[in-house]
């Protein structure tokens, strides 16, 4: 639960009994001595760079000081005070300070349009061609943060960002979840992380988010990795009806179970699959899936538009038969006819017929050891646990948009999507996962990592025709790189009644 | 009516009846002289170069009597014999040589492979490089010749064919209807007339038509006028599935009433206003069509997917309408997909989302003087009422397939359909008309020509919702450029009625 700065007062009776044990309306003892470095409300110092700690998580905080305790995290001042505390206290003050609300305005504004411009870039668009989604991915619309993992970054002080990227580069930081900074670290030039440091201190901690802090339809400057196919940029986009249908088209992209929300019956995005916007090599991306197609399909038996192929991504991937409309959309409907046009813009000046580099994701060679779902499992909770949750279910926020998406589970694709295939499962992850740290898994691990995730129930085919040997037989008889109809920790997965077993035992 | 060789001896008295008074079956005493040089049966004679005569169409025969006994057409023997006929005689000889059946086998056939390949290219694939048509285009399949004004040329002697081309380039003989084979004989290099009468010498006259000469699916050899873009040929096209698509959708495309039967409700193909299978620049290419789609379109106040542009070109230029199905393919009907797969394949390598040059129709400038359809209905009958008939009614062939498309009447576009804007026709026709000897006319007579085309009535605007006044403000407010609801020789365009009632006066 978070307040509004200047509410509490009135509210610190009721705060005292409807909040959890930890949570304090008065600051405790403990906190006094924080107060001198980072402010009475904990709103943090800009000019000497001691951050804000109003408003973080809890678990955040006190992560932090369990680290500076243990010197994981260097900092003498911060090494010597967390070592004087106590377990009690470290959650004390840890509750405090996370149920104060983040100040209004930002910690500074720099003047350096140019250097803002650069650091926004990064933060609300990322760094693609390095292969580096934007800051925000994980810490939010607006850098606020999300759920326990993620901090906000909006307002916090420009040196204290700095220096923590710098920390972590040189591995003064513990790693953190995923090892995602220390990636993220190395893969900005130290201009870059000054620019990041100025645009996320820029930013207002609380309040309506800026509209200059949405990402762009598409990224300003050049995003495309060294050697492959450069998508348009944001400049690029036509005005008219038809940048109108584009930009329809890149919202569903983005946001599916919002924007065409009549067809989707998960919590599934195109983007989910396809990252950066679906412009991203190896990640399937839209452009070069639009110069091959129409295409024959042997999934469908005949030569697919794309239209067509698009509502194969809305019967499979978004579960369709889930939604209010029950089936897919019409080739003629608006959100295929959208989608249709973003994808055709994103492929301006591709060559038409042409397999070009990075389509698809890339073909995996089989594991070097049978695969295991065991190891899978300790792979799992150590690179993908921080955004998709220990129980795979991704992380939903209050407005019911998905940050992070559900990897199995009723809001997750279904058994017919090609996801579900462990072959490009492992692909996927190999080369995209996870977000910021691509490439950084091995084959096996990656094999791993996808059997453990396809060994959990999902929606049903909608091929099922009620049996599920003929099923199998028809659709899923590969049975090394498929799950379906296989016995995995006592599920019977893609048996009627599989997926509410697994809901039951895990409402 | 033809017969077939052998067949006649038995068939005479039946003849004597049956057969307009012209028709004999026994050689008349007038053509006993005409047999020393052209054979008994009329079959020529290839060594000496004298032409075939059994089975072309007693109005050619004719022609080309009164012609050499003019001296328009430069023959000492012919121009001789010629005079010393009477008319009469000119009728009787023309008529028995046409009621003559074609001999079985060709004059002659060449051992040169290379100069019949080239041959064979020009004669069923055309020479569109210089924006030639193939001779088989007029000549019908076969080079077995098309009506009465177009005659066979298949297993006429090589000599004298290329005598002819050799005639006409240096305009010893009359330029014929529509003046085409002036032009075509100057377009063609001597070695390529060598190689056509070659080519045509080698084919059967009668009997079945041998496979090679059907036209390919493309060219073997680059078509693309110079400075334009290629589309991939004949050898290009994929083995399997999207192969058999691919090959499908040419079919379609080249016979629309015959292979989408189901949606067409005239006798109208998609070729008819994409000249070389959808291949020509300045023909509206399907190769530029395809990379600038999706696209927002005023016409149905959206963005098209291309399969939704296909199916306007079903409800308007094919007047589905009328056909048995009563409307439009669906976007994933099969008839769709193969014409995508089609035209996908014409566009390989193009640049997605790129106007390229020869897109379209180009744009015309008003004409100088404002049309007139009194001098439009002269230029139309010197220019193209040999091939789409002085009615307009185009030519329907014995097997229901059109040779030449009507351009008005219940078997020609309807009142939606592009091709009815004065300036759409009058680009159309100054740019490709009449077929191989585009870009002849003036500005001035292509409007004229349109003008006087698009004064006649045809199938009813779909869009027309029972109010002529509503439909003409909504649909057909151009007045200057679109006929639609003006009364034009006592016919009141577009109305409920005028169709049926010029049916009637020209049946």
């Amino acid at each position: 639960m978070r307040m509004k700065r200047g509410c509490w007062p009135w509210l610190a009776g009721m705060l005292l009994v409807g909040v959890s044990g930890a949570a304090l309306a008065q600051p405790p003892a403990v906190a006094q001595s924080c107060a001198s470095c980072h402010g009475s409300q904990g709103q943090g110092n800009a000019a000497a760079g001691y951050p804000r700690l109003a408003g973080l998580s809890k678990e955040y905080i006190a992560a932090q000081l369990h680290a500076f305790a243990s010197g994981a995290r260097a900092n003498s001042i911060m090494h010597g005070i967390a070592q004087g505390l106590s377990a009690t206290q470290v959650k004390t003050v840890a509750s405090y300070y996370a149920q104060l609300g983040a100040p209004a305005s930002a910690a500074s504004t720099s003047k350096n349009s140019k250097l803002l411009a650069a650091g926004r870039e990064i933060v609300v668009n990322g760094l693609w061609q390095k292969n580096m989604a934007s800051c925000d991915a994980c810490h939010g619309l607006g850098a606020r943060g999300i759920g326990a993992t993620f901090p906000p970054l909006a307002g916090q002080p420009a040196g204290y960002i700095e220096a923590q990227l710098t920390a972590w580069r040189q591995g003064k930081r513990p790693p953190g979840p995923a090892e995602l900074m220390p990636s993220v670290a190395k893969t900005l030039t130290a201009k870059q992380v000054h620019a990041v440091a100025l645009y996320l201190a820029s930013l207002p901690p609380s309040g309506a988010i800026p509209k200059s802090a949405h990402p762009d339809l598409a990224p300003n400057q050049a995003d495309a990795m060294p050697g492959y196919f450069q998508p348009p940029l944001n400049h690029d986009l036509p005005k008219g009806k038809m940048g109108a249908s584009i930009r329809r088209g890149y919202k569903i992209f983005m946001n599916t179970p919002k924007y065409a929300k009549k067809y989707v019956g998960d919590g599934m995005s195109c983007v989910d699959c396809h990252t950066n916007r679906g412009r991203q090599a190896q990640a399937s991306p839209m452009w070069a899936a639009w110069v091959i197609y129409p295409k024959y399909r042997g999934k469908n038996g005949r030569v697919n538009t794309m239209a067509m192929r698009n509502e194969g991504c809305f019967r499979y991937s978004e579960n369709a038969q889930g939604s209010a409309n029950g089936k897919k959309p019409a080739d003629s409907s608006r959100v295929i006819r959208d989608l249709s046009s973003y994808m055709f813009w994103m492929a301006k000046n591709a060559p038409t017929g042409h397999h070009m580099k990075g389509q698809g994701y890339p073909h995996i060679a089989k594991p070097p050891k049978p695969y295991s779902r065991e190891r899978g499992h300790q792979l799992y909770a150590d690179n993908c646990a921080a955004c998709h949750g220990s129980d795979g279910q991704g992380l939903r926020l209050a407005k019911g948009e998905y940050a992070f998406p559900a990897l199995w589970g009723p809001q997750s694709f279904n058994w017919g999507a090609g996801m579900h295939r462990l072959n490009t499962a492992a692909s996927f992850i190999l080369h995209n996962m996870p977000l910021g740290r691509a490439n950084s898994l091995t084959v096996q691990q990656a094999w791993d990592v996808a059997a453990f995730m396809d060994a959990h129930p999902r929606p049903q085919d909608p091929r099922f025709n009620g049996n599920m040997k003929e099923t199998i037989k028809k659709f899923h008889s590969r049975r090394y790189i498929d799950d379906y109809g296989k016995t995995i920790n006592g599920l019977h997965l893609g048996a009627p009644g599989t997926l509410k077993k697994w809901e039951k035992q895990h409402s």
